[in-house]
């Protein structure tokens, strides 16, 4: 998983109680086109501020990213201790503190332990290698049970075209909890301002679609580098002359996004909601959002039980408008509702086998206009709890 | 628990699987002013469509409830068994079926066992009695572990005036979980009208504040009868004359809820998220709301972690207006985060006390206005999600 013109490295820094990676740097040979998407969380973390400011001109050659703390709701305290920490890794990597873009995940509102990360830095830079993206996907993880990486490797113009996709995901996928960060590094040759157009695109069809449009958490972050080292002609139109890259880009962030929902906290299931039939795109977001954030819906789901009704009074509640007894829901290939009302229990036990048997879609259709939309979530056990109960301590 | 001029019985009747109490009847010696209050939830259970329609003249004689089976999402079907059902109880109870109200909590989807109602009514009817509403109390339970009733007896001019209420509520008081059925029988003089005016204020500053204003299940159902046996003068004004009523009413509601919320499915911990300084009323609700469902939020509370990120995030998506560098966080007595910033793991301590010593409330100050709002609501807890991944099974 090697991208030329990058190299990576990932420690130990202490941040996290149990003593694993925590501390991750990814530094390019040359300034690289950058840009970013972060939350639209009211409360936001000290990195995304200062990673929005310093993208403004739309290059990087650094990121600084470390898990175990978030440094949000740290004041101005924590503003500065961002600051620091990524002027002590640019002064050890020769570069101005603005190309470093710092990033972090974990819990809110304790001091970001800077001298620990400031004593780390030397040995983290002196193990810049081409080879250690991998450790960086280990490092940033915080609940997940395992790294997300993704990687692809394509002609364009006649040059091979390297991405590589990072990502780290808890929660179970639900509104506030979409704690996510990712980082997509490319040696495609484009300009900051395409590339900001198409990573926002992309992630509107990939992470938005695994969280709720607006409901995000103090630190979401993703960050693209493209260090233009693949020599094709450089992007600088975000029409045609970049669809290869906007395929890929969504293709490597659908791959991430799938791998963040397998890996929910305590899922046991993953599942599509897809609406269809709906008046409008936003009732057809409404309705699917609805149906896949219900804490109803998910237990049935974790108890493999086809309680259609749940999925009923969910709609009933999204804002969309359709009427009742229109409503056909689909498990899979197995219908169960129909015109508003249940097709009997041979068809929910058909239904049942789908959940048992893993990943699905459960299709809603409204027949009330042409609209579709879809959010990929996972089930609620007792394992979501018991994670989310102890999870400080 | 007698209220002049009513009588109530209960029986086993087979709608629910463990064979316990599952149909009630309510009757007045005489027509009633009465007046509902229905889920505003775009899937409505045939009862709820009925016993709106039968409200319209403000007038009803009777009360069939039964639990085991929401009647929801039946179609024409489901309202066929709600008529006949009504029906053949007003034949019994020499009554115009009009004067029948129907009301159904339970499993959505399936269609009422039209038969086993009617095979049971006659002995339901021969056992009514002053005596049977604490018998009601049980026979309306869904997953609620205990039943709920709250009594009133005041004087108002110069008459005694009884109320009592009976209420069910499972779920973990959440946006699509508030499956409430309530019910109010008085023996005031009171106009159906200013009935109605009363009981909408009232509901709205009790069960609307323990679940997400439009948020709603599809038989939520709230009714209130009045006899007019009191013998006070008739209330048939909303303002003066109706303060003490309006007063016991929401005393009466309040009471209700409580139980509701203390009894929440699994719930632990019960308490009031209180938001003050907001911006709007409005924003002082969504804030409000945000914190009590979030499941973040409500986990930590679960795992007695005064985790108050979780709350400055859930505010941060709430909607509502205001500087994070500004918010103070209080436990009971105990103030954990001032300006934004945590005070330190002797605060979160006394506040983790708080907690453990229960029922509480959790205070936020956004600074941002005057307004203030509230919600009671209760943890999230395995056992929630056991109940509830195995709730039809």
């Amino acid at each position: 998983m090697i991208v030329p013109g990058f190299q990576a490295a990932a420690t130990a820094a202490g941040i996290k109680k149990n003593g694993g990676l925590d501390l991750a740097l990814i530094v390019a040979d040359t300034p690289c086109a950058a840009a970013g998407v972060f939350t639209r969380n009211r409360v936001k973390a000290a990195p995304v501020l200062l990673s929005r400011e310093r993208l403004r001109r739309h290059r990087l050659q650094a990121v600084l990213i470390n898990s175990g703390n978030a440094n949000a709701c740290t004041g101005a305290q924590g503003m500065t201790a961002a600051v620091e920490a990524t002027r002590q890794a640019a002064q050890l990597l020769g570069l101005p503190e603005n190309l470093v873009a710092p990033a972090s995940t974990g819990v809110i509102g304790q001091p970001l332990p800077l001298e620990r990360i400031i004593a780390a830095l030397p040995d983290l830079v002196a193990s810049l290698s081409p080879e250690g993206l991998g450790q960086v996907a280990q490092a940033i993880m915080t609940t997940d049970t395992r790294p997300k990486t993704a990687f692809i490797r394509e002609t364009m113009f006649g040059v091979p075209v390297t991405m590589v996709g990072i990502a780290k995901g808890a929660g179970m996928i639900h509104p506030d909890m979409a704690t996510l960060l990712a980082f997509v590094f490319t040696d495609a040759a484009v300009t900051g301002r395409v590339l900001k157009h198409l990573l926002k695109e992309a992630v509107n069809q990939t992470f938005n679609r695994i969280t709720i449009d607006g409901d995000t958490s103090t630190n979401d972050t993703v960050l693209a580098l493209a260090s233009g080292k693949a020599g094709n002609p450089l992007i600088a139109d975000p029409r045609l002359s970049a669809l290869s890259l906007r395929d890929w880009l969504k293709d490597l962030l659908t791959d991430l996004a799938r791998q963040v929902v397998a890996d929910g906290e305590g899922a046991m299931r993953t599942y599509r909601i897809l609406v269809q039939g709906a008046a409008s795109p936003r009732q057809a977001q409404q309705a699917a959002a609805a149906i896949a954030t219900s804490p109803l819906v998910k237990t049935a789901m974790n108890g493999a039980d086809v309680n259609w009704g749940r999925i009923m009074a969910a709609l009933g509640r999204s804002g969309a408008n359709f009427q009742p007894e229109r409503v056909d829901i689909t498990f899979g290939p197995h219908q169960v509702v129909k015109n508003g009302q249940g097709l009997g229990i041979e068809a929910e036990n058909a239904a049942r086998q789908v959940i048992l048997d893993g990943p699905f879609t459960l299709t809603v259709h409204l027949h009330a206009g042409n609209f579709s939309d879809y959010y990929d979530t996972c089930d609620l056990s007792q394992d979501y709890i018991r994670i989310n109960a102890s999870y400080r301590s």
